[in-house]
C-alpha cells in the first residue's frame, strides 16, 4: 500500500515559516524571511522581536507593517543588502522577522514575581544597552543577585537575541525580561507602585552608603551616553562608584553588577534582621 | 641642490618591519610578518607578545625561536593557513610576531607602584582569561578601583591585544599589566612579600564579611573552569558571591569587579580611620 501523497505543494504549506539558516556571527539565529512566512507568524500571535523591511520595498508590505505595529513589534528599515545578509540566502521579498531567544514578559509579571516570593520588588531598568555581552551579563548578574526582572526598551538597544541569551549563560530563561515602548513611562509606572528609582551615574552618592531598602529599580545607562536625560530626571537618587584611577567610567555590566550586589547585600542583611 | 637619495633599497631597510595590515576582527592589529622583520624586531629589544610559527616550517627559524625564548616571548605553532589569515596578505615566510598594545610591566613594578603611593599592594591575578572583553573589563575595573596592577600568564589566555586594550577603555595604558611564565610562582612570590591571596570561588566565605586588610592579591579564575587547582591551593582564603537564583556563576569580569569594589570599599573606610 502506498503512503498517501504528502501535501507539499498544497495550500496549507504556503504560509509556513521559511527555513531558517543559523547566522551565529550576526546574531540572527531566529530569523523568518519572506512575506507570507512573516505574515503568518505575526498572525499566529507568537512573540516577534523585530520586523525588518528593506528600504524602498514598502509596497505590498503595508499589511505586515500594520500587524506588527498592532502587536507592538518594532519595525526597522534596513538596506536590501543588509537584509540579504541577514536572511543568508533565503528569499526575503523585503521582509524578515526575528524571534526573541526567550519570551518577553510584561512589566506586571515582574511585580507579581516579587509578590509571589513575598519580597519587595527589585527590578533592573537597562537604558539602551547595545552590546549583547553587556545585556547578557546584566541579565545573568540580575538573576544571581535575586532581582525579579529586567526592563529593556523596544526601539533602541539590543533585544533578547541568541547572542544575549548565550551571554546570559541561560539566565534569560529564568529571569523575566520585559520590553516596553517607553522606558520613562515604565519608570513612572513603577514609581507609582511605590518603588524607588536609583540611577547609576557619575554624579551621585556613594554606592555603599545609599539606603536601598524597599522596592528598588536600578537604572543602568548605555555604554557611551549613560542614562538618558528624561529617565535621569525620574530617578529618586543617583548612585556612584568612586573612580580612583584615570579612567572615568566602568563597563555597564560591571557597574550594574557591583550595584546589584550592594542591593543584594543590604536586602540579605535586612532579611537577617539587621 | 638635490636632496640626498633616500636609502630605500639600501641595506638598512632589509630588516625593517613589514607593513602591518589592520585586522580588527582577528585582533591582530599589531602584527609583524616575515623572517627578517621578526628577527630584527626581536633583536631591537622591543617587547613582543607572541611569536607565531607555521607548522612544518621550523627549518631556518631556529635563530628566531631561540631569540624569542631568550626574551621570554611565548612561541605558538599554528597552521600555515591560520598564519596566512593572520598576516592578511603579507608574505610571512613561516614567522610572525604580535606586539602588545601596551608595554608589559614586571611583577616588581606593581609592588613599587604601591610603595610609591604609600599603599598596601592591591593586585589582581587573572588566571587564563580567554575573552578579550573580560580581560579588558577586568583591567578597566582594576584601574578604577585603585589596584596597582594585574598579572596574567604568558602561555594561556589572551594577552594585551588591541581588542583587550579597547575593551579596557584605555585603562591598559595606565594600569601595569605583568605577564609571567608561571602564575603559581608569581603567587608564591607575592605571598613571600606578605600579601594575602584571595580566590574568587563558588566555595568560599561571603565577600562582604571577608577581611581584605593588608596587601591583597585577588585571584580571578577563567570563564569556564574557575581558578586552576594549583593556584587555588595557594589561596589563603576563598571568597564567594551568593547565587540567589538558578544560574551558578557570574561573568568573570563582573564577579571580579564586585570583589574589587568590596576591597576598595574596605580600603577607603580603613583610610578614613574606620
Amino acid at each position: 500500500m502506498k503512503n498517501p501523497p504528502r501535501p507539499a505543494q498544497g495550500r496549507p504549506q504556503k504560509g509556513a515559516p521559511a527555513r531558517r539558516k543559523p547566522q551565529h556571527e550576526a546574531g540572527y539565529e531566529n530569523l523568518v524571511a519572506g512575506r507570507n512566512a512573516v505574515l503568518e507568524l505575526l498572525k499566529s500571535g507568537r512573540q516577534a522581536d523585530t520586523l525588518y523591511i528593506a528600504s524602498g520595498q514598502r509596497n505590498g508590505l503595508s499589511a505586515i507593517i500594520t500587524l506588527a505595529k498592532e502587536q507592538g513589534c518594532p519595525v526597522k528599515e534596513v538596506s536590501a543588502e543588509k537584509l540579504d545578509a541577514m536572511a543568508g540566502g533565503v528569499r526575503h521579498q523585503g521582509a524578515a522577522l526575528t524571534l526573541p531567544a526567550a519570551e518577553y514578559a510584561e512589566l506586571s509579571d515582574l511585580l507579581e514575581l516579587a509578590a509571589s516570593r513575598g519580597e519587595a520588588p527589585f527590578i533592573i531598568l537597562a537604558d539602551e544597552i547595545e552590546d549583547p555581552h553587556n545585556l547578557g551579563a546584566l541579565i545573568r548578574t540580575a538573576e544571581a543577585a535575586g532581582a525579579h526582572g529586567i526592563v529593556i526598551p523596544k526601539r533602541r538597544g539590543v533585544g533578547l537575541t541568541a547572542a544575549v541569551f548565550k551571554s546570559s549563560a541561560g539566565a534569560a530563561a529564568h529571569l523575566p525580561v520585559a520590553r516596553v515602548g517607553n522606558l520613562v513611562s515604565a519608570a513612572e509606572e513603577l514609581k507609582e507602585k511605590g518603588l524607588w528609582l536609583y540611577g547609576c551615574d557619575m554624579e551621585g552618592g556613594s554606592w555603599h552608603s545609599t539606603n536601598f531598602s524597599g522596592g528598588v529599580v536600578l537604572v543602568v545607562g548605555s555604554e557611551g551616553r549613560g542614562i538618558s536625560r528624561l529617565l535621569k530626571e525620574k530617578c529618586d537618587q543617583l548612585v556612584s562608584l568612586p573612580m580612583l584611577g584615570k579612567v572615568n567610567s566602568l563597563n555597564a555590566s560591571v557597574a550594574g553588577g557591583i550595584m546589584m550586589y550592594e542591593i543584594a547585600r543590604q536586602r540579605m542583611e535586612a532579611g537577617a534582621g539587621r
